[in-house]
């Protein structure tokens, strides 16, 4: 039986391990934490820092086919076990390509893919001399994740909000649509592209407020993230499930924002919508059998469940009753045991025909709906 | 967090636990091996015997709910611990009842359900007074499962064939369709009834060749086999989901062979086929929450893989690569180390508007897919 390692022990990992109980296979976590969303369903547990050298490199040897559920790992031991025989999915080159900011705007730019204009900053004295790129957006080129690392320099006098180290600042794009396109690339190079998703933005709270698959765009910016997607993803040169984050502008330009070299948050709606889901789709891959089929089954909608402001401690869910009472939700947990304020804690997936109908549910999800704690 | 336990680790105990981890719960299974397939996504497995009493009653004092994936447990345990107050779920009543054929077939009988013609005997000597009933099915009061304390009575010569125990006595029924009919019940007494599953017998093999969901029946066995699937799932006046097996004859009449008070070989399409799959559903039950929808989402077929004539050993699957490779075909392995003849090893689902390419691909399946072992 193939044993397959998995770097990460987040929800990501948990998904993905429910899908790999369908198939052959030994599943291996690696996480510092015993408590986390992937361990309880995990075939062996290796407590240890994904981060670490002498982890990684144990780990692997473990292991047949190792993947990663969060770029944040040590990349110099997975090229030490890649060049010692070990199947890395995506391979340590694209993970390289990807894992840092600037070698990804670098590969974008050098692959004419379309990218929003930057610089690279080393510092905040480099940040400085770039004022006429504002209002722009500095990332730090590794170490960010989920928000962290990135900040808005809309103004001169923002400049000393930025990073004081290696970083790229990118021109602000006037963003129309956040696109998400999924696709899934096998050992032998055959590529699954699922429909792009819709990531949709709360102006009011600044922050995302629901996905929609297929996306509400126009056929001309649908076949453009198509082909860009595709076409960076195969200059990646490497089997795996990647997410190609895209911003689309009022003039129909669709720029590639980043690629997520893992099953993402934005395919998440693909466990119910999709005949394949991200997770089954990322096994077949690993375990080298023909890629399933992306397309969607009903158009969907999904939520994230996101801990309460105000509330830390163990989790309660409130309003599950009613959210399992509409038609076609479906409710994932991911079993974190502590909330806190904006915590990823789950997701609700709708299906419907109708947008309408999606919309609607979209709302009540919203107000039904929270995590705070116990006490 | 509710603590939910299931008696008995196999199978369906692990595509139980695939599904409960979209729920904030967490779960206990006792097994007698620690190998057995549901044990690995197990939050908590508790070596034990199903049918011991101190076993059975230990356990339930260590959860909140507890529900069985199997009949063969310690009924005695289950209702001393429902008088002590744990949820159980199917309750000890309905449990009693189907657990052992005689009860069942009067439970029928005496409610006016449809069954065939029966007699109770006691032992082989009873039996042979009853040779006016053959051609015959000898069923075993209790112990049968799967095939086994089941034996056909054709002719006279045959009864020595028969139990020398306490059994039931069927008469044989020109069998034109099996039929079975997934039924939900919550805790609130609402229902939920997936479509009709047609059982298709190889005759040349003499055993299940695939199923079928919806059933290829007509619309008056349909109904009559909907109808009195739910009347009689609603006369056992428990909570739970249950398989309703039936026999439709030349004549349009329609038969319960038996109920399995809980999630069942003839629902496994409806992981991927249904909305809601019998594991979500049950889920939902135990956990108090609403019914889901059990409504088809195309229709399916299935095929379940078992063990090779002639093979013994550790596992090896063969062909998965080309099933896989077929659209929408889904593979189910249920993480047996070993393959004996005949065994259930796992399933194959299949997904198609047309039912000549569900056929295709049912044969298709059955000549490519094999379990053998390594030896």
């Amino acid at each position: 039986m193939i044993r397959a390692g998995i770097l990460g022990g987040g929800q990501l990992g948990r998904m993905l391990l429910q899908a790999a109980a369908n198939y052959p296979v030994e599943t291996y976590v690696m996480e510092g934490s015993s408590d986390a969303p992937a361990v309880q369903l995990a075939g062996h547990f290796v407590q240890g820092d994904i981060r670490s050298f002498e982890d990684v490199y144990r780990f692997g040897k473990m292991v047949d086919v190792l993947t990663i559920e969060i770029e944040q790992v040590n990349i110099d031991a997975l090229e030490q076990l890649e060049k010692e025989g070990l199947r890395v999915i995506p391979n340590t080159l694209a993970l390289r390509t990807i894992s840092n900011k600037i070698t990804q705007k670098n590969f974008y730019s050098s692959h004419d893919i379309p990218t929003s204009p930057f610089v690279v900053t080393q510092n905040l004295e480099e940040l400085a001399r770039h004022s006429s790129m504002l209002p722009a957006v500095h990332k730090l080129a590794s170490g960010g994740y989920d928000g962290r690392g990135v900040q808005l320099i809309s103004r001169q006098e923002d400049i000393s909000l930025g990073f004081d180290g290696p970083a790229v600042l990118e021109k602000a794009i006037k963003i129309k649509k956040e696109i998400s396109v999924i696709i899934a690339v096998s050992t032998s190079g055959d590529t699954a592209v699922y429909p792009p998703v819709d990531m949709v933005f709360d102006p009011r709270l600044n922050q995302l407020s629901h996905q929609l698959c297929p996306a509400d765009i126009s056929e001309k910016v649908f076949w453009k993230a198509d082909a860009i997607a595709l076409n960076a993803v195969k200059l990646l040169n490497s089997p795996g499930l990647f997410a190609v984050e895209m911003f689309s502008d009022e003039a129909e330009q669709v720029y590639v924002n980043e690629i997520a070299p893992r099953v993402h948050n934005s395919g998440h709606h693909s466990i119910e919508a999709s005949y394949c889901s991200q997770f089954d789709m990322l096994w077949r891959i690993l375990l080298g059998y023909p890629l399933g089929n992306p397309e969607n089954i009903l158009p969907s909608a999904l939520v994230n469940i996101v801990g309460a402001a105000g509330h830390a401690g163990p989790a309660v869910y409130r309003g599950l009753n009613k959210v399992l009472a509409m038609e076609n939700a479906f409710v994932h947990i991911y079993g974190k045991k502590e909330t806190r304020p904006g915590r990823k804690m789950g997701h609700v997936c709708i299906l419907s025909k109708d947008k309408q109908d999606l919309m609607y549910k979209v709302n009540q999800v919203k107000q039904l709906l929270s995590v705070e704690s116990a006490g």
